[in-house]
């Protein structure tokens, strides 16, 4: 999946998904590639989960796989420092903090 | 940088090092792999600005650069479905509304 995303074209798919669905001619249009480069680009993100695909008449539409990328922002969260964790904690902390006083 | 941490050996170096700084030979010992391949792996890691190192005398020691991953956690956290988006709000409104009653 890292791999997947390591690629820019790919990032920038997922970057155009996030947003909403799209038709593979739609996604093209984006980026000045052969088509089957584009597919092949596009079949490697839908191995690895990242995305998913349905096919409606002649038109296949792709769409962000809900959690396709949780594996590896739970990943991420785990790779902090103890310091980075005292401070997440600290924030944590004002944030409840300032909920019981002023504003909100 | 994805393509640093697209590597389970050097995933596993980055897990280590979340735990703390450590010496190029405790590290080694954790692999069975010869010293010039896992310097390379070190080497990606500290290029691609995910981690750092010093060398005190003869030991050199990497740790964890703080921050060093936060590029691509904040990229995942804009990558996320309208859907996704709707549920991270209502889970921050609930945990807002926990914290006015019961517990904590």
């Amino acid at each position: 999946m890292l791999r997947a995303i390591a690629d820019p074209t790919r990032r920038a798919v997922v970057e155009r998904l996030a947003k909403s669905p799209a038709a593979v001619s739609d996604l093209l249009a984006m980026f000045s590639m052969a088509l089957p480069s584009f597919l092949q680009h596009l079949r490697i993100l839908e191995n690895a989960g990242v995305v998913t695909s349905s096919k409606h008449g002649r038109v296949r539409t792709f769409a962000l796989r809900p959690g396709g990328l949780d594996v590896l922002h739970l990943w991420l969260g785990e790779q902090r420092t103890p310091a980075e964790t005292r401070a997440d904690r600290l924030g944590i902390h004002l944030a409840r903090t300032s909920n019981q006083g002023d504003k909100q």
